[in-house]
């Protein structure tokens, strides 16, 4: 594809209005080889950026459209992050992989039919970040969403989007489903520990922290300022959409069914996440082991940072930034280890993981737009 | 004693110049039987107790002085609360004893010096909120705080503070030391659950959140505004000192030794507390055999509160309050269950707890100066 | 009437969903003389308190009933708080008036109507939160309301419960209309000042900021965690509805018509406010002669409290309590000065100075539910 | 000069362990056109920068020296920020410029010396963040600093850094004085007005309001969460070090001497600055000739931004970036305007505005390494 400074990748960002959409523009708006040329949004449709967003003003950036006014071969996208909520996201994918005559849809027809070139065909990246296509096993979206999913096909096709475990798939995946916020802290600390056996699968304790924008822009009393300042509370105890998720991919890495405990909690913090896992170690592994796990899986990982001993990971460390900081400590339990891990709940736990699969899959350097240090105070 | 309106017990409060001092303040300033004769600050000797909280001013309450200046007889207190620094507490309660000629010094000596007539002995009761007499193995004290304890004669007779759970003792005690804000929390959940049997005493995990006030008013970078605010970090990891307080107890009611996992964490908020506990069931025990094993300990506790099947513990339902609040779920991991438990931790958690007992003390209804609601928002 | 603890005033709130409602529960639960026996609420009629505020569980209070369903003279009400939306509020009243034969519309009634008893008149004390009684001029009001008054009879009526200035006619009036948050700030500073000439009635600015509890409970995306942490901003500049009400006090209080600046902003606290007022000296009147007008205006006030010099009200010195702290410095342009004012704007703003009015309404003491020192920290 | 990618300038951070240490490192790491080569800390020498802002590790910064420890020509720096506390800052900058033989050195001496040559000279551009070199006037800093200046024949030489109103000397001086946060807003948005004669310099009225970090690092209790948190106050009522500075710029603009009236107001977030500012209108000017006065100032200002008619500046539209954003409004007071400016104190107030200027100074756009958008939420 080779884009560069001088040919840019001409990019989509359906969704716009959102806190994710915002950061968004704010990461891709430096980064050297991408321009914005497309922004949707429903209700804010036929307006500037900067009127749901003022700080956004003056960047140069398309009025927002409905998703339903894009003129899809027209717009010649070559990525486009699809930021909308659960639900509309597999429709609206679906609508444009049929309106450009997308090549992935090649994937999903009988060999018969060799003779469609796939040089000619709509060949759109696609980073998706919702949920709709995170979840490999139609029975479990439904179960966990309620409703059928509309669109089995594409979802088959899907590459789970945590970059650190997938890097290849995703490089030549034309759709990405981005992991949700949660399963990304959790996923980078225990998959390659499960992967390497140093922790059992069992007994896994998830007790996650989050900033409110993790909730969206949506009106919820529940999100009122006064409601959330100077205090804090769990939610979705038990329950929550995230864990088929968690369970889903460190099944994988396990070998074996995994359940977990996983509970989320709402902090009075604009962003960050904050994950504290309590696992068992398998045989007389220690926390050091789990240490040497980390280093052989991210040892050239830009994004990954294993602290020095003793040094707690905390939101501070990554707010803003595509970061993610770990550290381990034996428990005073014998036999049991304490994990903590820290990201950016909008950034590596959602936008900046969405550029961060997008580069890849441009064939751009996966940094691109990704170097700003986390900014503290 | 007999302390009224009419006749007030007589309070001093030591170490008044820090966040305890002020919530004792805050609490008393209503109780219709105490007054508030003696207030000690070392630093701050000599001013009045607006000059370090401007929001206590026109109370009417006594100037700070050193400890070393307060006349002890002469001052003819009926109750004290302890609120110094670790170490130091042990030394002045000590020395108040001697000063005072105090009856519980009989308890010490040998049954031969009989003829001291207990009537004209000292008996101020006494509440210390600092650790110095919590730990009831001196060995443990000097394990955990790196020194041998200076009063282990006293330190046998206190009784552990936790009003719920040893009310009696504590009515007729001469001395109670208040359980730290984060065993109270977790033993006010978990007590009752192992002296039932529904839980095991293996695998408790404490995953503990806490407003900023827990550090005190002690200058340290980490309590910066700018360092806390918008972010969030855990802490002493698996190295807490409140940890060996809440095992010894756990361990009392379990009947054999029992260790935990512990992990405090601080939370952009001034004051709250919440606790999620992830417990083993006993047996086919099921969240319905904890809530029940709740309803029998506590069906008649002013302070205690289970919520409603679902609805999450909050810190803003306490704010302010004695209150703390209580749930539970039954996990996805079968045979687990997760509990949540939210105190203020300067009431409850210290101050508010610290008058409970000291009505208790006094022979006074333990809910006076403890009425008022939580502030919310 | 002789209301006491054992004949309590039978309380009635309407709208008790919002901050307002909650706060006025807060202070009222401990209060010697009243018994709340009505609260309404419109969505969520039918159920408990509890669920819109779980912080108010277990107090005995009765269900939330709509306004429609309050069966009148049979509720037997004492006092009646009225916490209703701007325009709901006016109606309402009217209404009950009409429903208990309420005396107030006996001075409504020409003379000749005079064998009409009033000891058989409905005799419910009303305090209404709203802004709907607070302008005296029906064309002040429909200029700003951009609707005419419903109840411009009853308006002519109502009293402006500005407690410290309106005492006496507070004492007697049957409908009492609470100011704004921002006027009470402004007024208690400013009035004693007209009034005594220290000060000129020109060039009057008011920087006011509040904490977003000013904003109520009502879902708006202005009001969300996300937008309001972290950040603060001005709203309503030039343009606020507080604005005529507070020209309409100083202008009775400086005798001659007055316009004034008045800028009011968002900070991310939940409660508090801070005026900061920046006037000019009459003649050659110093700082210390408006230290002196306060003084002689306020030497027996319980609520009102003028800060040593140099020491600066802050928002955290009222947090909580009803409280007005006040102080006042020479400006460094000569011939001006700087005054600042700080209040809990839920309590002193609203919910405090509402039952303030109401205890002089029902001859009981003023302060009484009132005695609460301000939460700190 | 000639500065590029391949030839970077050559740069030290004095004082690197504050927030403004902190916030010049995380916008130099993305300059593509400098590199930090030597950074200072006095207590703690010796350490890397990640030992006291973890949040900057692996970045490939050399560890942290003392000033007395660098090796002044061997360091060969090309531009040096000074950001050491006050009167520090003059003695160390002295001595550099000794110990390098600075070419501004020069200036200072008497003619007859013309056979130096400048060109082995020292040259090191310096900004300093300090308030040292800001007042022009040596008496004035006497009498607010409580010293007399150490250096100043230094002071003298030094360009007062406020880029938008001082380009042209910037970009030639060898020490430019960066202004103080509350100056640069306030200056913004009034000196245009004052040189154009739209306002009177009587009356200006100054309401600002700061995020903690302008307080920097420094242990005290007034900056402690507890203390902060939830609440706000204002502090140096009438008598801020910031008010001189102020003062002196606006009566060069002025062309007479300028008295304002100016309040600093701590409020609990972390960055942002927003600043209120009551004018009078000059003649029959309104505020449509405030807007039209800044449109010809700032017309190609990369870093002002003048809102649309009616939008409030918020501190969330600039977080983290270098913007100042204005707007105003014409007051309910005929004859006067409302000005309200919102900037980052840690960005346009300090550190940002710090390496605009180094860029001019450098001969490098002035824009590098400024270009992020604003962070929010």
């Amino acid at each position: 594809m080779g884009f560069s400074a001088d040919k840019k990748a001409r990019i989509g960002i359906l969704g716009a209005s959102g806190y994710t959409g915002a950061d968004l523009v704010r990461l891709i708006h430096r980064h050297p080889a991408m321009e914005i040329v497309l922004m949707t949004a429903e209700r804010k449709a036929g307006q500037p950026i900067d009127s749901v967003f003022p700080h956004l003003a003056g960047l140069g950036l398309p009025d927002m459209i409905k998703v339903s006014e894009v003129e899809w071969p027209a717009v010649e996208l070559d990525g486009m992050f699809c930021a909308l909520p659960h639900a509309t996201s597999q429709e609206v994918i679906q609508g444009m992989m049929h309106a450009t005559d997308h090549s992935l849809l090649d994937e999903l027809i009988i060999e018969s039919d060799s003779d469609r070139s796939s040089q000619i065909r709509g060949n759109i990246k696609i980073v998706d970040l919702s949920a709709d296509f995170r979840l490999r096993d139609a029975k479990t979206y439904t179960e966990w969403y309620g409703r059928d999913h509309q669109a089995t096909n594409i979802q088959s096709r899907a590459v789970y989007g945590l970059t650190e475990m997938y890097r290849e798939q995703i490089a030549s995946a034309k759709l990405v489903a981005c992991p949700g916020c949660y399963p990304t802290a959790a996923l980078l600390a225990l998959m390659p520990l499960l992967s390497a056996g140093v922790i059992t699968s069992e007994d896994i304790i998830i007790d996650a922290k989050s900033g409110v924008t993790g909730a969206g822009r949506s009106l919820k009393e529940a999100n009122l300022f006064s409601e959330v300042s100077d205090a804090m509370h769990p939610y979705g105890v038990a329950n929550h959409r995230h864990m088929p998720e968690i369970e889903q991919e460190l099944s994988l890495a396990s070998g074996e069914p995994v359940r977990i405990s996983f509970t989320p909690h709402l902090v009075p913090m604009n962003r960050g996440e904050l994950e504290t896992i309590y696992v068992k170690l398998a045989g007389d592994q220690s926390a050091a082991d789990i240490r040497a796990a980390w280093q052989d899986a991210f040892a050239y990982e830009p994004f990954i940072r294993i602290l020095s001993e003793g040094l707690a990971p905390a939101t501070r460390m990554v707010r803003g930034s595509n970061q993610c900081v770990l550290n381990v400590w034996d428990d005073r339990q014998s036999g049991r280890a304490i994990i903590v891990a820290a990201i950016d709940n909008l950034v590596k736990g959602s936008s900046g993981q969405a550029l961060q699969n997008m580069n890849l899959m441009l064939g751009l350097p996966e940094v691109l737009g990704l170097e700003q240090i986390a900014m503290f105070p």
